[in-house]
């Protein structure tokens, strides 16, 4: 089978607390520098697709808040290939938008489906995955996922379990024999253990078509959304193509499509992948120094750490950011915002940011 | 005796690290709103002396690097009576430039000598602490300084031992039987224990005679110096005056004049006073919270301690500043830098700038 040609979908919307002060509802994960060497994810995740998907077949979902930043973040991307979402409604009507979208533009094209706001490496061996998955979805009826083959039981991701090898192609490919919501570490080990459970990744290649047909199997009001979304596109009628993206249920992916479509597939993925939970797991992309501190200094910032250890440090603008004699705390400064907390209290922000909220400083949210 | 004119000059130059990265170069204690309500100390020390000092017998001696700061923080300060010292020369040259411009305007006038960035309430008592002072200090002869009842046996002050009551007055007076140094602790209790010592808060009275012969008993480069700068003052020679403060020898006015001075007076004060050391005695002046935190917040700053208990944060800017389930540390953000330091290091900042010095980031001090 001769190569797809292959359209990219970036999901660049949603917000998150777990990296506040940094991250904002109107600067999302994706916007920080955690790529390394300044890079922003989103600008890395642009990157990664390099040579594989050619900037007119590239195509970045986000909400009204945040396409601003996209298009600072993403010099020269034509700003008609920015899908706005017109309100949140999670990911399920996002990826019905683009792919009436795409369908439209280029019909039958087969479309990958990723996250801005994850670090994967190295970069030729995700297009190789996304190469295969793009084989096995040319069909027009396979939805394809990839499985990350675990590092450790972790207890806050889902996990994908194997069935049957498809064939004997490479990265191997399985039939999904289900798809399992996050675990308790007693499971997640049982998991591990058992060789036959891989990390969802939240990476999907698919048609229009297939991903149609994967809602008319599974949830009717989302189809009939997506069917009117993309009867709009075609009709390049922008006012119904709005319409019926409000009239979309408010569903996930994984939830609306993937756990019950008929025919999903998965392409094992042996490569290095982090989400980027929260500033703790940082030093999983950040190499600590000798003292255990894990640094990530934005542009024109400067870390001084004197005397500290274990600590996680990020920092973005003009200033310094002294620790001088702490240990195990994480400290975040950017313009208008510092967070001192300990390490073991860095993913529970929930707490604070509801203060935040009743002390009328929402605006710092 | 009727009062005689009085004339105030306040030392506003100077730096310090103990208040890093609030406290700068450019922008020393003074300029910090450690005063309550926003103010500065600066302001503070300018307002204590209202309906005392008029404006037109007000001085401000300071550097050049803090002249702009001074004349931002004192709006409606006439700039020619902001004395700018030359260099830095140590309190004594500078006492001797105010001494010698207030005696080239206003012949024989007494005036009080105190430092910018102190806490001293209430104004009315401190006042009349002063005009006490003027009295004793008319005779053209008499230093007067002033000796605060010390509340604990402090090792960070100087302290000054009793002689003879002078006279029946109030607050009462006494000759000063010596200046002592910092004492070690066991020293320390001692002098509170006999009743017999004051701390040396640093403020002084007296005429440019008296202070021109108390150099005369004691430093005759200074007298050279002091005698200069009062002809170049008489003469308007701004060039010559200049030229006398760089010829002065960089000395204290305790080490040079006082200790050494033939007639000295003290004068009990009974109020509260502070002379702020560092942020973690700032709970002297601050109440601290139900948890024990003590909270200082700039004008457009807010402070949230969510879960934290006995730190003292300081913030400036528009900016919030979340500390959240942290314990017993000193937080201090402002626009170009953050420190986060445990307690009991906060007094010992002098490693984190020699390390800021190392790392090329001295602007940052």
């Amino acid at each position: 089978m001769n190569a797809p040609r292959l359209h990219a979908v970036i999901l660049a919307g949603g917000s998150g607390t777990r990296f506040w002060p940094a991250s904002r509802g109107h600067r999302p994960k994706q916007f920080l520098p955690l790529a390394g060497g300044q890079r922003t994810l989103l600008q890395a995740t642009v990157e990664r697709l390099r040579g594989l998907v050619p900037v007119d077949r590239l195509w970045i979902v986000t909400n009204p808040q945040q396409a601003g930043g996209v298009l600072a973040a993403a010099p020269g991307f034509p700003p008609e290939q920015v899908i706005v979402e017109p309100h949140a409604r999670d990911t399920a009507p996002c990826v019905a938008l683009a792919a009436a979208r795409i369908e439209a533009r280029d019909p039958g094209a087969v479309h990958v489906v990723l996250p801005a706001d994850h670090r994967i490496e190295p970069a030729a061996a995700f297009q190789r995955l996304l190469e295969r998955g793009a084989e096995l979805a040319a069909d027009g009826r396979t939805l394809v996922t990839f499985g990350i083959q675990p590092a450790r039981p972790a207890t806050g991701f889902g996990y994908i379990e194997l069935g049957a090898q498809l064939d004997g192609g490479q990265p191997a490919a399985y039939r999904v024999a289900r798809f399992r919501e996050k675990p308790d570490v007693a499971t997640a080990r049982a998991f591990v253990e058992s060789g036959r459970f891989l990390w969802n990744s939240g990476i999907f290649v698919w048609t229009a078509a297939a991903l149609l047909a994967a809602m008319r199997a599974g949830h009717r009001d989302l189809l009939a959304a997506a069917e009117r979304m993309a009867a709009a596109c075609r009709a390049g009628d922008d006012q119904a193509l709005a319409a019926a993206f409000a009239a979309a249920p408010k569903t996930s992916i994984d939830y609306a499509v993937m756990e019950r479509a008929p025919q999903v597939a998965v392409v094992r993925a042996d490569l290095r992948w982090d989400d980027l939970g929260s500033f703790v797991t940082l030093g999983a992309e950040f190499a600590p120094d000798a003292a255990g501190n894990v640094q990530v200094a934005g542009a024109g910032a400067r870390l001084l750490l004197e005397d500290a250890r274990g600590c996680v440090a990020y920092a973005e603008g003009r200033r310094v950011v002294a620790l001088f004699g702490v240990h195990d705390l994480v400290v975040v400064a950017v313009d208008d915002a510092v967070l001192v907390c300990p390490k073991d209290r860095a993913e529970d922000l929930k707490a604070l940011v509801q203060r935040l909220r009743e002390q009328g400083l929402a605006e710092y949210l």
